[in-house]
Order: structure tokens, then C-alpha cells, then sequence
């Protein structure tokens, strides 16, 4: 049962990196939301493999199609089915890990809970099972263009390894962001972060960071007590991203060594609007959107495929050594932009539809 | 709908700081555990207010009352409701908030989202409301302790302010923590963060700091693919809790910036057993526990509610002045030490029976 | 996790016949209803013992408190929680019952599922649970009465034993049904009806019948393909009353027998709105509400405690003899009105409220 | 969020008869269950148009195709993914569909709901739907014959029009059921039902009929209290049958006119198992299955789609006729079968694993 996100917009997804396809189904959907496949496949193609020199080389074109929900080009209220063919699948590259467990990977978990695993790839675990997170992520972002177009999702890789990019949240623009390889808000500073990657790469390692992101014109009201908090959802949301290790909202962890004064965020009146003057609340406040940037950071940890050989065990019991072979990604944080804004974006359209359902939204 | 956690071990709590009193519903507690109010107690007492000098004075004894889902000193396997009656409720304490929304409490987004607002104390946002957490989980120990004797969950205080235990976690004694007020890993120590919380108190400012929680005996297997990973619906859980502001498993935020061959943990044979020999995972792998400890951290920021002036707006959107009165925590952390171990129970409970379901836990 | 109904509009029971009380938690009801204990009463007190000669004499004022959820006389969009103390339980009547498996009853089944069971009363498969469901569907006629006010529910007893009522459903007048103790359509025939139901008590014998229920003024457009189909929910709705053995709507069981050219309703046009001339769909086509009167039956077995020696197994498996003491009703039908009624609110608040996230009802 | 069906054992159905084809995810499906295409293909045959003489000529061969969750021959315990194309899809023969509301179909209400549909076809609401459903029932079947292979669901056609079968529901036998196009459990009368459907369909008319189904094997203890007892789900899920009217279960409308005396089920003992003389239960009491055989009815209404002229309104809200063209079944009961079948495997796939998390089913 968990493979399907959200209450009111809900989003299963299926599939292995090894096997048919992938896919996701969309329940919940409002009906009358203009959508094609011409909608989601820009978001699937900065998910991608292949899509730079700095990420893996594995050769996916991941084309969507939509098979159901849509009719004459608009959403019907029902389920959108979509799915992508699995392609440049290359189960003989991963023969080992039929009778390996890598280290740092779900190889051994999976085989000891189910008994079983499809160990050509990932399976589950893969990246490649983000497709459909990316696709009911992307969904919902034609939603917002309909029903709250002042919403918009601001996504971008805030530090690589331990170079660390210093630009205010505020002024990171998407366009500049899409405009490097990296997803690094400072265009400029970007080759830099690329020829750390690729150095790193040629070293047979592998490296971690953070990506940032910043909700502009979320309404006011969006979350609800106790438990689904809006932060909590978003938390639960990006936590479930492969190789995610961490997730802090507004002043996070550094939040913790404040006082009280430093930390409150006063209200002021912008024209009858309620506003905070330091946003330290990261946007929420008692687990409700308060209509400033909702602005959280989520950390992770450096790809645990790595080139250099590593000691481990094999399903039968006996210590083995193991040396990663295949394509894939030295630093998956530019690829963990698009997801991280889609698991994003689930959340919001989730909390917008049950915002909708319970107070009826007069206000908004 | 956002009152119930879990899928198949699920607590409904309900309740206002000021109103007839807070309570839970659990629902899907297996039969036969034994329980009685005694066993709920002394987790109510950890979390109560009033039980030490730097903790809130608001007198409540938090006895709770088992209404229903016991027969015997059994679990019957239907719902267990318990409540606890609110007694040293003080409204007048809290009159100003009728009219006034105050800095980094959740006053205005209640009232912007549902147009109304029980102003006498915190409402559904008040730290009150976690005593139904409290009992959930309570309860939940109390099924470990037939069904996975081994499993423990160690919580501590890990930082107050910018005072750091350096305690290793695999050392810390839940004895220990308990001896002092703090519920500082080591007591000794304990003495001087007392003063600094006092201090603080004393210049009418709060604190913040971090909440450790390390899991011990978790059978393997539990969380599931992909949405419900474990380290997800613990980021969830915690994220729900009032003041939370950060979570990281294992390596954590550290984890971002090293390389893959220094953070991957190595398998080898403990006898059959496959373990690792470090735990940056933080017990979990693939979103699987793997049989380490669980360890994590979660971030709080200082307590809102100071005794300094500050700015604010009221509902009549007009500028406003405001200093709190009434009687409040100078620092959270003490208290956050059992909500954060309640939350983690329920997360563990709730895959525990999951993974039963699913794969009849043949091997566990 | 069976203890919860409802997507947006849930309400949690909880309570045995026997221990602390019985209540229930509602979860999602929209803010700003006005409501208090007193709206509650009425119906609670149509569902009662005692409240007429032809019912169970246990006597249980089953008078209700709300514990949260409401401020000021208005709902806050918190969680309401209220609950009725256990008063006349007299646990010495059922000591038989610890030792034997009364027939037709849940003792059995209970204690083969769980291993325990509240021996004293029908614990969670008594009547007395449905308090807590009456509780739920009260609180959902009061958002009706503010959101949706042309919205109706009329609910009868249209059959004891083998007698029937002939009257029309859409010619039925709650005043009428609630001014005789059988709840009937037509007050006049009701005395023989109660004739029939002491004769047959004399006799320590009991009787079964049937519900009917019509909602007016549905909005249109509730309910959802395809598993959630609004009569798919009022079914499972109200065959998880206690003793309810079918359900059916508009033609039900009488239009399997009928050919398409019978039984199809035809369309017209009443002004701009669309209507059909019959209404043999029961007021629901695809699954979604039409806008004319939803109509269906429920039936119910005749009540298992009878006064009357039958035999049965006890808990040890041996053979035994078991004859009925304490305090029943000879007829559950009168008292089944209320509880109809509740569950089918509750559908219909459900489906209001997911109709209004996903659609925003521009139209309604 | 209504295409999705059970808690544990969940099925997302997706499609419509127009668009690219239909499918199911099911997740939570106990991993290392034998299943491939060819398990799957037998139920869907007996769904399929064409079949036999006396359904709709539409020529699908509704090959399915896994796309995910299966490795090896084996479940993997990740979502099985399953999709069957469309192939034989007219839509110019629902031309007039675009414009006009077809009485007793959802035409109108989709419309009046979503304000759009898809005219194609009957969009969502066909019964080219039911192949999801009939995907996961059919994989349940596979995960009971390794988990409860004594479990078996016998269902058949127990009336068409006026006349109905007088076979004993504990003597009707699947092969002889299967053996004849109306799925009549007398092979020899079945003959007369051919012509009874096929003088109908010369007539441009229509029949309705009833299923009936019976549980053998099913393991004691299945059910829930309150909401979710077991012939509460399996009401609701046979109810979500497009053209169901009524459910009964036991004694069902029958038993409401009978004496407490007449319908008891004695508990007897056959060596140390208890049994009841009669089953007037129906195999459930208080919600949970108590190891006889488990018997229920399904009512459905004669096919609305007749090659009469009837009546009608247009979406521009004028008067308008309308005749069915298109291919059509005359009697949907002998294709009902695998449906309502597969409905019931749903609802206890779904408990036996409820059952097997909560209670650990220590005794079965």
C-alpha cells in the first residue's frame, strides 16, 4: 500500500528500472485541466537520463503516454493513466547483484523482508521508479495553472559536495536555474560544480548535497492539524525520495541554537494583507500556510554506486567484493531537482483540493 | 481528516487546550496485550507540564481514563479510547488572543483558514494536544513489549541552545536521561544546561535545541516501497510535532557533503547475521529497516511565546503591541523527548503490523 | 483500523455495552456550524432504550457532551469529540455468556478472531455502539442544514414481520413517522403493528422487517466511479448495522425480473432542469446522484436474543442449553430509523465534501 | 479517489472503453505468489465480449499484459502493474451520444458533475471498466491458492428475467456452471435461458437477473467491527457493479419477515469445530466469517441500452429521441459472474491480510 501519495489527488506509481515500464496513475484530479503529453514530457526530460555530460549516460528518451483520463485534450475527472516504456534496459550489467548486496543500497532490505527481488537494476528502489512521481507531479502543476496561478515552484541544487551556492532564495530564477547542467542558481558559478562532478567521476566516487525550494503565491490555509501538517507532508514527501537523508523547513537546524526573539517572526500590514517581516516560519505556521515563501532544504547523500571496490556480502552467507559496474549518475542532485519539485507539488495539490473540500476556500 | 495516523495501528486524537479535555482513539491494537492506566501514566508524566522547575507551572495531573477497548487488563482488539480531563485551564490568561494573532504561533493561519478559532490558549496547535500521541504511542510499547520484546527506542535531548551532548548514541541510557530534568544524556552535565534554560527564562527569551531518538531491536523489514519508506513516515511523524523545524537520519545534513566511498556502509557476517559495519544509513536502507539501529534527530526551534514586547497585528487588521503572559516552557526539549519517542512508537507499530500483513514476517 | 468510516467527513467509534461509555470522533466537518449538545439529544434519544413500551426497558438517559471541536456554539474545523457515559449496565445478566456462545450472535465469532472478548453485553456488536454512529450523522445534518439546506432525509419502518406499509415513499412525512412508536408511515396503522410486536414478544419471540429511507433534494452530482459509487457506499453504509441482512435501491431486487423497455427512466425537462418521468435508478445513475429522490430498503433479520430454550456450544466445546435474560427488544425496527438515517448522512456528507475538493460545485 | 478498492490489498482500476485501454496497479500483494499472464487470461475470457452468442459481438481479445511486480514467475511485493489495450473501439457509433443523454445510463450525471465526458463509449462507467477488477480479483485467487488453499468463490446465475434456478447454492459446481454460455448452474436448463435472452434481444429488449456466490473454505475470523464488517465490504463492492440494484446475504429480504426462533443458526459441534445447523447468518456474524460457507445475492437491473425508441433530453436541454445503435449484451448476468466472482476476492483478499496484521491468525 505504499505506493500511492495523497488523500484527494492521489498519485500510485508502479514499476521497476528492469521490467515492462513505469508509470503512474492519477485519481482525483479535477475535471476540465487542459493536459497532453506535450505537458509532462518536459518535466520527464529534466528527470532523464542522458540529458548532460554530468549525469548518467544510460539512454532513456522516457516518452510519455497518456492512456486514460483525458478526452479532447482536458482532464475528465477520472484516472490519468501514463506510462513509459522501459528501453536501454540492460539486465546482463547488473549480473552480479543476483548474488551480491551492495553496500548502501536496498539489495539486502528488499531480499530479506519480501524473500525475493528483481535485481536486474534497482527494481524499486531505482531512480527510474521517479518517473512517476515526476508525471503526477507535473499534473498537478497544470492544476495550479488553472485553479491558483500565482502558485509557482521554485526548485534548484544549493550545494554539491561542500561547495555551497550563497544566493538568496528570493532571487534564484527557474529560467537561470534550467539554464546549467548542475540546476546551480548562479549560472556563472555553475562550471565550477560541473568539474567537480566530473572530477570526482573520473576518481570512481560519487558525491551528495542539498536542493532548495521555494513555493511563491501558495494561498493562505493549505495544511491541517495534527498530524498533516503541511511541513509534515512535505517532510514525509521528499524524505521518500531515494538517498534523501534530511529535511528542514524555514530556519531548520540552525533555527534550533536561536531565542525566542531572534527567531519570532513579527506581523506586519501589507495593505490589508497580513504579513511577516523575517520568514524564519518558512511559510507555515501551526502546520498551515501563511501565504509567505514556503522555503524548505532537502539533503542528499552522495550516489552509493560508486567505482571503487568495496567489501560486502553475498545472499548466501559468504564475504564478497564488489565493483560498480553500469552508467549511472556520479551526483544526483541535478537530476533530484525535478523530483523534489513534483513530490512538491503532490503535496500541494493535495492540501489545496482538502482545503477546498473542507472550508469551501471562500477567502482565496 | 489530518486527526489520524497510521494505516493499520491508528491514533485519532482530538482535543483543545481549553475546552473538556484531549484524548485518542486507537484503532487496530492487537488483542491480548495487556494494558491498564498505570501502564500510560508514567509517559503522561514525562510529557505533563509541572513536573520540574524548567518546564511550564501549569498545574495538570493528565490522569488518564481508558474508556473503552480493555477487558481484563486485555486488549479487546477494538478501539482503545482514553482521555485525560483539562483541569488549570486559565482563558483569561488568554484574552489578548481573542483580538491579537501572535508572532510565530498559528493564531492567524487558523483563523485565515477556517474563519474562526478557540483563542483560549494554543487550540488544536497547543503542545496539550500531544497527549493523545502520547497515549498512542504509550500503547504501542506495550504491543512491543509481547510481540518484539527487543525493540527499544532511546530519546534524548541532544542540544539546548548551542550546548551540544558529544555523548556517543550508542551509549546513551534511557536511565540516565531519565534521571534529570533536562533529559540530558549525560546527567552529569545536566546540571549547567538547567541554568542556561533558567537564565534564558529568567531574561523573559526561550530556547530551542535537538531531539535525538535511537532505535534498538527493530526487526528487519519494516517500511515499504515507495511513498511509506520508514525514514519517510518518521520525517512525518516527527514533522507533525508542534515546534519541529528539521529531521535527519544517519549521516544526515553531514551526509550531503561526503563522498560515496567514505559514506557507504560495508556489509560483513556476524555469524548468519548481515550487518554494517558503519551506520550512516541510520538503520534503514531502501526506505527498509536493516536490522542497525535507527538513529535520527529532529530540530526545534525556541518556544514562540516569550515575555519580551513585540509586534504584531490583530484581527481587525490593525497594528498591535504584545508580551505574553500566562505560563510557559522557556524551552521545549525536555517535554519533545516523549512526543518524539510517542511519534516513532506509532511509526513503528503501524509498519510492524504492515509488514506482518504482507509477508507474515516469517523470519522475524 | 474497521472503526472509522468516511473519506473527508470521518467519524471514529468507540465503546463496548458494557465499560467506561460509548462515543465517537468527527473528523473534517467544516467550520462555523452551529452546533451544541442539544442537536445531538434528539436524535440520541430516538435511538434509546426505554423511549417506548415496544423497545428494550435498559434504561440510559444517553445523554451526550462534546469534548472539543466547538467554540462559542460554532464547529472550530477541529476534531469533535463526544461522548455518552454507560449508566444501567447490569454485567451480572450476561454471566452466561462468559461460558456460552449465544446463537446468532458475535460471541463466536469474536473470540475465535480475537482470543477475548467483553462477554458482558454484546460489547462492540452491541446496539449501544450505534450511539456513536447517530452522534456522527446528527453533526452531519447540521452542515446540511447550513450548506445544503434543501436536503432531506426521511426514514421509516416499512415492514414488520410480514406486515407491510403500502404507502408511497415520496408521500411520507417525518412528523407522522416520528408521532407513533413504530416509526410507520401512517400513524393510524401503526397500533396494530405494536399489537403485533407485544403478541410476539409474549410469545419470547422476536420480529424483523425493513427500513426504508428517501433523500430530497440531493444535490446533484455525489458519488464517484467506480468503487465508490454513492449507492456502493450507502450500502456498505447501512449493512454495517447491526442485524442487517439486504439492501436495495430504486427498483432493487423487483427490477432483475423487469425488461429494459419497463425499466428504463425516461428524461424530460422540468424548466431547465433535467428530470426522468420514473425513477427506478433510485435516484443514482453511474454511481452519481441525479437530483431526484434516492431511494432504498434495508432489511433486517428478526433480533437473535429470544426468550425461548435453544441450544449452542460453550467456550469449551461442550454442548449446551441457553435461554435469553436481561433486557431486549422484541423488534429493532423503530429504533433502526435513527441509525438508517445517521449512516446514510454520513455517506452524504462524505460525498458533499469530495464532490466540493474536486469539483467546487460551481454549479450546485 | 474512488477508483481504488481495499486497505491492504489495494486496486486502482484506470480506463475508459474509449482511449487507450483499461488496467489495474494492485499493491500490496504478499511477494513470491506464482503469477504470470497466463493466470490472469481464464477470468478475463470470462468477461470478454464475444464469447458466446447470447453477449455483445464487440470483438475484444483483452489479452493482458503485466508490466511490473513480477520477476521470475513470482510476485515481487511491489505493485503489479496490468493493462489490456483497446482494440475494437467504435466511436462513431456513439456519435449521438455527444449530444444526448441515453436514459438510465450516466450520460447526464457525468456530465452534469464534471461538465465533460467522454461520449465515446460509456467512458468510465462501461463495463470494459470491470477489467481492472477482474485483473485484481484474479491475482487475488492465485495469492489464496498458496495462502488459504481451501478458500474457493463459486458464483453463478441464479434467475434471468422471471425465471430462476432452484439448484441448492451448496450443490452448484463451477464446472458445470462454465460449461454453459449463461453460467447457469443446471447445464441441462440453461438451454431454455439461451432462448429466453435471445427472443429478448429479438425483441430490441433487454433482461436483468440475479448472481449469486458462495465462499467456501474461508477461513474463520475475517471482518472487522463496525464500519468494515465483511458483508458490509461486500455489499459495497458487489454494489460498485455497474447495473447492480440490490445485495443480500443469509436470509436477506426473506429473513426480514421470519420469527428470532425460525432464523437462529444453532451452534452444534462436528468433532472440536463448532458449526451452525442452519445459515441463515450467511457465514458472517457480528461482521467477522464464522467458517460456513458464505452466501450471498446480487440483483442486477435489465441492460439500459434497448433498440426501442425512448425518449429523452439533449445537452442543449431540448427534447429529443434516441434508439440504441451499437452492439450490445441483452443480459449482462452470464458476464456478471467473473465480475461479482472477482469483487469477492477483493473484499477477502483484503481481510485475510487485515486479519493476518491485526490478530497474527495464530489459530487458521
Amino acid at each position: 500500500m505504499g505506493n500511492t501519495f495523497g488523500h484527494l489527488y492521489r498519485v500510485t506509481t508502479w514499476g521497476e528500472s528492469h521490467g515492462g515500464g513505469v508509470g503512474a496513475v492519477v485519481d482525483g484530479c479535477p475535471p476540465q485541466i487542459a493536459l497532453s503529453e506535450k505537458d509532462l514530457q518536459p518535466d520527464l526530460d529534466r528527470r532523464r537520463p542522458g540529458q548532460s555530460k554530468i549525469v548518467t549516460p544510460r539512454k532513456e528518451a522516457d516518452r510519455c503516454e497518456i492512456l486514460s483520463g483525458v478526452f479532447g485534450g482536458k482532464t475528465l475527472g477520472t484516472p490519468i493513466s501514463v506510462w513509459v516504456k522501459n528501453e536501454d534496459a540492460r539486465p546482463e550489467a547488473y549480473r552480479e547483484m543476483e548474488t551480491m548486496f551492495r553496500p548502501s543500497h536496498a539489495d539486502y532490505t528488499y531480499q530479506a523482508k519480501y524473500g525475493i527481488r528483481n535485481w536486474q537494476g534497482g527494481g524499486r528502489t531505482s531512480a527510474r521508479e521517479t518517473i512517476g512521481r515526476v508525471i503526477g507531479g507535473s499534473i498537478a502543476k497544470k492544476m495550479f495553472h488553472q485553479l491558483a496561478p500565482r502558485l509557482s515552484v521554485t526548485t534548484f541544487v544549493r550545494q554539491v559536495g561542500t561547495v555551497v551556492s550563497r544566493m538568496d532564495a528570493g532571487r534564484v530564477d527557474m529560467r537561470e536555474v534550467e539554464s546549467n547542467p548542475v540546476r546551480w542558481p548562479d549560472a556563472k558559478e555553475a562550471a565550477q560544480v560541473v568539474k567537480l562532478i566530473e572530477r570526482v567521476r573520473s576518481e570512481g566516487d560519487s558525491l551528495g548535497g542539498l536542493v532548495e525550494c521555494v513555493v511563491r503565491g501558495c494561498p493562505v490555509g493549505l495544511g491541517e492539524p495534527v498530524f498533516d501538517r503541511l511541513e509534515a507532508d512535505l517532510a514525509k514527501a521528499v524524505m521518500s525520495l531515494p538517498a534523501s537523508k534530511g529535511f528542514e523547513i524555514g530556519s531548520g537546524f540552525a533555527g534550533a541554537g536561536m531565542r525566542g526573539s531572534e527567531h519570532n517572526d513579527e506581523f506586519y500590514l501589507e495593505g490589508k494583507k497580513v504579513r511577516t517581516r523575517t520568514n524564519r516560519s518558512g511559510g507555515i505556521q501551526g502546520g498551515i500556510s501563511n501565504g509567505e515563501d514556503i522555503v524548505f532544504r532537502v539533503a542528499f547523500k552522495p550516489v552509493a554506486t560508486i567505482a571503487k571496490m568495496q567489501k560486502t556480502v553475498d545472499v548466501k552467507g559468504r564475504r564478497a567484493e564488489l565493483k560498480a559496474r553500469g552508467r549511472h549518475d556520479p551526483c544526483v542532485l541535478p537530476r533530484a531537482v525535478p523530483m523534489v519539485e513534483a513530490m512538491t507539488l503532490l503535496v500541494l495539490a493535495d492540501h489545496y483540493l482538502r482545503d477546498r473540500a473542507q472550508t469551501g476556500s471562500p477567502r482565496k
